[in-house]
């Protein structure tokens, strides 16, 4: 066990360094605390821009940053590369891949993953995208399947290899399929001269009656017209029934032959074990009063995609964006403060600045508050504020190189196969798992 | 097997998209013939740089390059990802991963793998660095035993962890000893604070007298003294006996703890099966011709690090460099349309443009014919030569952006953890591998 106890500050554990986890740590800067991050990963990653690593528009390093670099002028923050595995709440340690660790004060920021909602072939079989890796495995199967198309003989082979399900069309379905649907358009043809656009099919699938269910119906309608203009075939109203890696069927009977399912129809919460089974609700989202504590525990907080604050004023909770992760933190970073020297806590009242989606190349949808508007100017606000947020100069500068490069060529990114990506096969006693290298 | 008999060009089949097979697929560029190439990879691999991907200076994405975009304007160039198990040389075919594949004219380009003489040990344990994703896990090697440095009580636990063993004093492990000595001197503790400058350590070994054995005794000297003033320790004339993973012994009975053993002490030619075995020599090379034919096959030829072109000239065959494979590229694609045109083929000759080495920030050695200089000069050449020769105008401007980034902060680069790297369990029946996720 770590004997970080012994130090006279109290310490603050912060699980995940998301955009909450780093607001956190960035209130408690200079402050009379210890400051100790834990992630899985030793990088924050910016999720927005996970569809253009997941295509090959940007390389993984470009939108994922150091943290132990993030932090490194900062005195009181420790980081190590750990997963919680489980919260002795009744002593204030928890059990981590790395040995238990004490806390005075814990923040609970570790996100949320993909949801198949109990159907274990989905899970198999389609891909999720919600971490670098999974980006990075998602394009090297998108890329080693239009290998393998090139290699059919017929149109009926080359089916299920050049066919592309995005499942949930929220705005990681949104945008791959814009970003896919302007891979046939410039690139495929270019890159695999024996390929024909023709072939190539982008759906977009969503058991909802609208795409981008969370922004107002304006710009769902002008999302969905620009994705139809584009070529995708949008299918609303259509639940998945199963997917068995060659064809994914919906209920009604429909069908669609396919080696490329994406799934992005739902996230649930990281919960550690340990906790009260009572305060967990849907989602697998941790119930929190209107200060981020977890209801019973005075000294553990959860913020972001896995807190559920739900109040008379949000009786569903928050919605899981960055913009709620980020204020959640700075939030919660600051009444920790002033809980440590015995100030009355600020009840978290989330500033909605509004909503941004980007379909292509000068086709976005914005809702900002009361304003509403589509297209090129919702694009350069897109791209002007996704930009910002990154961490570090050298991200920024990169990505804005890359989108440069993108918009005049019309053929940016190098869409690499740096590894092999090989499905696990569905694990059978002693069987050795497949190389990846 | 693929129909390409029937098209009524020749073709020209080229294995191994490095730096000779893109010379003869430039060379081939609109001329009566038929170009398919081969590689296991779907990118060009720029290995002068890999060693700045290990140290995590630069991303894979800035030093690989899509071989279908390279080529996407050239008429005649197909490609496909296949590994070649076997030349048929009889019949003109080649076994590969993708089937049989049947050519009028082959190219062996595929270049060297790490040569561990024969000891088993030292390839289990030892990390070799001649591709992207050896590069990429011995980054991510070195990052987890200094976060595993961090977790150890007593500086006899982590002396294992921050000892770092470069066997072979050619480029790559000067470069390597050159790059982690900065990374020491400026990283180390602003990265990790709970580590100490002075705990790690960083050895260059090799058998011979001198580092960088192929350069002159001026460039040699003067890379050793860079190298000792930065503070890694150069051990001349030592061979190693063996290593365990935890232990390197070196003949004579010294021994060094460490995890980290980097080996480029030595190369082979990736020599498909199905030739004679006869023309096979020192090195893994093939015999050729002085039109790098290859003895006894009057149509197949062998160009850079898999070639030994044999003649009075030169009774040990070219340097496995850069150079002579661009070089052997260009006049073999040459060759072959003049065979083809029944033309008199022109015998190769290797142009030595000299030797450039860098060992760090304002260091480097360069050898150019009778002119020889080191220090800040040679490293600007250094840089020069390389930003021009990166395939890609986008990787040339992002690798000089993290160049000049470097070069400001003395903090370039994010040294990321994409993946977690587990060495490959010593295999055991039934054994499952480990996950690397």
């Amino acid at each position: 066990m770590e004997t970080t106890n012994a130090s006279r500050f109290p310490l603050v554990v912060i699980i995940g360094g998301g955009f909450g986890g780093l607001e956190v740590a960035n209130a408690l800067a200079d402050e009379p605390v210890e400051v100790l991050m834990l992630d899985k990963h030793n990088y924050h990653t910016f999720q927005p821009l996970l569809y253009q690593v997941a295509t090959g528009s940007l390389e993984a390093g470009s939108i994922a940053f150091s943290l132990r670099k993030n932090f490194d002028s900062q005195k009181n923050f420790r980081f190590r590369v750990a997963e919680v595995t489980k919260v002795n709440v009744d002593k204030n340690t928890m059990d981590t891949t790395i040995g238990e660790i004490a806390y005075d004060y814990l923040v609970l920021a570790t996100g949320s993953t993909t949801n198949f909602f109990g159907n274990k072939d989905v899970e198999h079989h389609a891909m999720p995208m919600k971490s670098v890796p999974e980006a990075l495995d998602l394009r090297y199967m998108i890329l080693q399947n239009l290998e393998e198309a090139v290699l059919k003989q017929t149109k009926e082979e080359r089916e299920p290899y050049l066919s592309f399900v995005l499942v949930g069309a929220g705005p990681t379905g949104v945008e791959l399929a814009g970003a896919l649907a302007e891979l046939r358009k410039h690139i495929l043809t270019k890159d695999y001269p024996e390929l024909k656009k023709e072939e190539m099919k982008v759906y977009l699938v969503d058991f909802l009656p609208k795409v981008l269910g969370s922004m107002s119906d304006q710009a769902s309608q002008a999302a969905k017209d620009f994705l139809t203009k584009m070529g995708v075939e949008v299918l609303l109203n259509v639940k998945v029934e199963n997917y068995d890696g060659d064809t994914i069927k919906f209920e009604g009977g429909k069908s669609i032959r396919t080696r490329n399912v994406i799934w992005s129809a739902g996230v649930m919460g990281n919960v550690p074990e340990g906790l009260n089974k009572d305060i967990i609700v849907r989602g697998n989202r941790i119930r929190t009063d209107n200060i981020c504590r977890v209801e019973g525990y005075p000294n553990i907080f959860a913020i972001g995609d896995v807190a559920a604050m739900i109040t008379s004023d949000t009786p569903k909770g928050h919605p899981g964006v960055a913009q709620v992760a980020i204020q959640m933190g700075k939030a919660t970073g600051k009444n920790i403060l002033r809980i440590i020297k015995g100030e009355a806590t600020l009840p978290f009242k989330y500033f909605d600045k509004g909503s941004l989606a980007t379909i292509g190349r000068n086709k976005a949808v914005a809702d900002l508050g009361k304003i509403r508007f589509q297209g090129f100017f919702a694009w350069l606000i897109w791209m002007f504020v996704h930009l910002i947020s990154l961490l570090g100069f050298r991200n920024k500068v990169i990505v804005f190189i890359n989108w440069i490069g993108s918009y005049v060529s019309n053929n940016g990114g190098s869409r690499l196969i740096i590894r092999r990506f090989v499905k696990e096969a569905v694990p059978q006693e002693n069987e050795p798992l497949p190389k990846t290298d």
